[in-house]
């Protein structure tokens, strides 16, 4: 990615909205593991047998996901190369209530459990790369839960496209152009939305010419007008909740 | 805690509902730090400046919770003997969007970071004692995440229920009671739901006769029927969403 965003402005995103950053070289774990290529579209399901070794992604791309019960395809988390997964259910046994998927084919380093409780007790650095790891993980994840009872669906969006742009992005005149194509559907699945919201949502922000579309990329032309706007949201969205409490002790409704 | 559950049974609870156990003996961490005694009400406040010390509870109760600009009181977490709390800030340093604070007296091991690490390296077990502390935590977390998306106030009350009587419970009759009072108003900050609807699902559970009084406490008279209720609640909120589901795309609602 381009440095299009100054350290100030990168430093203050990352403190705001706290975006999972995972990237470390593999060398270390290179040695602990062997690889292995899996087509598009492999799944890694743990939910009846604990699994018995992590993964780190040296190529490609993962999701977390879910599907429900009523047809409700739930993604957790999108990871690629250089995150790990699995690490929180292979250390302590115990089964993975979430399905694991690769989304373009994949080239992953899988780390037997007691391969790598050895090399904890040989070398620290591989302690902190998984403490590091799982650290982000529950970061990102109190996270979600925090933001999830205060921000409305715009702000979840903004948030989230932010943070894609900061992952996937890179200058492009005044502001920056995702170099990928992410539909409103992937965006709904990661977001627990319809996907109907998302595009309603998506089309307000275009109408105030906050995204647009670049040669069929999507473009985010000003970020400090993005990030005010954000701003706005998350002041009205607190106004709102304060009216709804009031409203919610004097005349409670189901 | 008596065993009033048999080892199945709570084996099922703990698969079903991830319920966080931490409990280990401190005597491996307590040669890496000092005790130190806080007063109830003591709050730990690093949102500002990176934490350089983990804390482990040795006896008392702490909750990590954040007041929001509306006043909303938010508890994440309750946590008590056998606890760590900020580690995930203090490994890799970051500063932590929520407070913590002792709701009882509390006797707290406070090991500074580089004390932690230095015994990364000559003690795998205290290695892994903080990896189990974070995935734990982590896997709580999602918990909380993937519950909170698919499951109506009702259940979340309910598994805030069992869990707490699995944790503060002891055997009585043929059901458990509560050693402790637990509000309404506490139960509603942790669950981030109005105090108002805590107390009307409290009055359907005790109407159906899923809960009662017993001397003043708690009491979890079927253990069994109980969890079937949630079973049945389970089924009716999936249910419910699927119609919601196929109703917002045909007619999109805000």
């Amino acid at each position: 990615m381009d440095p299009v965003m100054n350290d100030d402005k990168k430093q203050l995103m990352d403190d705001q909205y706290h975006i999972l950053h995972i990237n470390r070289t593999s060398t270390r774990l290179e040695k602990l593991g062997t690889t292995h290529v899996y087509p598009k579209g492999f799944i890694f399901d743990f939910r009846e047998k604990e699994p018995d070794a992590i993964y780190y992604i040296k190529r490609g791309r993962i999701i977390a996901y879910e599907d429900s019960y009523d047809g409700d395809h739930r993604i957790y988390n999108i990871m690629s190369s250089g995150s790990l997964f699995l690490e929180e259910y292979v250390l302590f046994p115990r089964t993975c209530p979430v399905l694991f998927k690769t989304l373009t084919d994949s080239e992953l380093l899988k780390i037997h459990r007691c391969d790598l409780i050895r090399a904890f007790k040989s070398d620290v650095d591989v302690t902190l790369d998984i403490l590091d790891s799982v650290c982000n993980k529950f970061c990102a994840s109190m996270e979600t839960q925090r933001i999830g009872i205060k921000q409305d669906a715009e702000w979840k969006l903004c948030r989230m496209l932010i943070s894609t742009f900061e992952n996937y992005g890179r200058a492009y005149k005044d502001g920056m152009i995702l170099n990928e194509k992410v539909s409103h559907q992937l965006l709904a699945d990661l977001l627990g939305m319809n996907r109907v919201t998302v595009s309603r949502k998506f089309k307000k922000l275009r109408d105030l010419g906050l995204i647009s579309q670049e040669s069929g990329h999507l473009y985010l032309p000003d970020i400090d007008a993005f990030l005010t706007y954000m701003d706005q949201l998350e002041f009205q969205s607190s106004t709102t909740r304060s009216d709804n409490e009031s409203d919610g002790t004097q005349l409670p409704r189901d």
